[in-house]
């Protein structure tokens, strides 16, 4: 089958059928989609070499499968069963996990993948597929509610307006809070507003506005720090940004101002898929361009751009 | 009055009483303490200067005052009571405040301090001045246990076994937890132990033991990534050193591991004079020595000393 190596640079290359082992299900991808993290671990990221791709909906083809002929969308780490943190309820944080096309497992930007039938959700009726393949960040997002604490009576301050911000911002606007999504960009703020999102300049934000809470979705090696500028006293700050480059921030000021900061990395998929059938996440906004897997490293390319939105590859 | 003033040196000058407002209490100082704190503002930290000191035991002298004749210790920090977080009813946090001896307020390595009435608490019958000089200190391990709830059935590495690691780890022994505390010095460990409680050094940890929560009380720049190397995913990480020089850690681990981190600074005093009174927790052998206060500047080079314990002044 075709597939999209990274090992160094990028390219399509021929590569054999994924084996299929007892309880796990072959899928045909139908659409996928390119993740910052994607385009992290092309810059050195985790170490990655293999298959790249996490984010995708495909169709079970795999006749023993209980899903067999389902459409479905999956979670990308692939848990032992075995060790302390899968005992504790915990598979994502497994100390043995592969995690798709990001670590010790082969990624979605290939004709089939091999997955663990416990890691698959069956999309429901009415949910058009393209909207689907934002399960897998939109789970993310749901995942700040879901470790966090967050009233309906606080004040938010979301940095980074990106792909991933804007869907935390409209998953926080949901909770009735008082959010407000920042970027860098007046581009963005204007794109995020179109949506009918509360978005504001970076630089509108003066030294002494701050809120109880506050997510680092910059995607950038600053944007802790940033954050932390503008966190109240006690309050929570939520992790989301991973980067190659290492990042810094005023360390002694967590302690000083008894910060609690939470990281968060991806989050439940039911939840996600229950908020896109229902379409009170509006998705659709987000998708700049689809794209034939052909042609993906052009994709590539084209989402790499500053400011790109979501790109799709049709399979 | 005689006071120990830090002007990028230190030394014993004299200068003025301090004045008397409204709702204020003068205080003549009978016992005071050298902290960890102090050696790092000496370093840098904080860029304070004046008069240095804010552990101490002293007799309210001002007639006008509720607690005239009695012997108090003192909270450290004069908040405004106005501002947002004071309203929010964190006073530790006020925006405006003065922390005794670190930040924009006189310390107590003097003869006198004046002090909102607001910070004193009365001394128990019972509890000798020595060990009262501890409530402070003593007050900041509370509030570990104040700030994050842990479990009496959890694992609880504590890395430090300084002055503020001994008094740590026994207010969690008092918890029931399966806590162990770490040091790199097998002579603080050998103290540790000592004392009763569960030490090990930190190089007879293997990469692979972990406990869901650690707590970094090192003092030392890399005692963060020393705590996270052992933090359990999901795991909360307290977080208790401030230091002149910067910290280093790969915060990109927060997100993967989804850490919990709550930065912890003064605690409250009433749960500590109520633990010091009922002498569940021993101080005693922590004062390692007490200077008379014309000799404070000898008392600040021993209090220097790699491994030094709780150098006290009587005034």
């Amino acid at each position: 089958m075709k597939a999209l190596i990274f090992d160094s640079t990028l390219k399509i290359a021929e590569i054999e059928n994924p084996s299929l082992k007892p309880g796990y299900a072959l899928i045909k991808i139908i659409y996928s989609s390119i993740c910052n993290t994607d385009l992290e671990i092309v810059k050195g990221y985790m170490g990655f070499k293999g298959v790249l791709g996490h984010e995708f909906v495909g169709e079970v083809v795999s006749e023993g499968s209980r899903f067999y002929s389902k459409k479905v969308v999956g979670e990308i780490n692939c848990a032992c069963g075995a060790c302390e943190m899968c005992q504790k309820g915990f598979p994502k944080h497994c100390f043995n996990r592969g995690v798709v096309g990001i670590y010790k497992y082969q990624g979605i930007f290939a004709e089939y993948i091999s997955m663990p039938e416990e890691n698959l959700h069956e999309i429901p009726a009415g949910l058009e597929l393209k909207n689907a393949v934002f399960t897998e960040p939109l789970a993310a997002a749901v995942e700040i509610t879901e470790s966090v604490h967050i009233r309906p009576t606080e004040k938010v301050f979301i940095f980074g307006a990106g792909k991933l911000g804007l869907l935390i911002a409209q998953v926080l606007k949901l909770n009735g809070c008082d959010y407000t999504v920042f970027s860098r960009s007046a581009q963005k703020v204007e794109f995020a507003r179109n949506m009918g999102l509360n978005a504001k300049k970076t630089s509108d934000l003066s030294s002494d506005e701050k809120a109880p809470v506050c997510v680092d979705c910059t995607g950038n090696s600053d944007g802790i720090q940033i954050a932390m500028n503008h966190l109240l006293p006690r309050g929570n700050l939520i992790l989301k940004t991973t980067v190659a480059e290492p990042k810094k921030a005023d360390l002694n000021s967590i302690v000083i101002n008894e910060y609690r900061i939470t990281g968060s990395r991806c989050g439940p998929f039911a939840p996600a898929l229950r908020l896109l059938k229902s379409a009170l996440i509006n998705v659709e906004p987000l998708i700049e361009k689809i794209f034939d897997f052909n042609d993906i490293e052009k994709a590539f390319e084209y989402a790499g751009r500053p400011g790109a939105l979501k790109v799709l590859i049709k399979h």
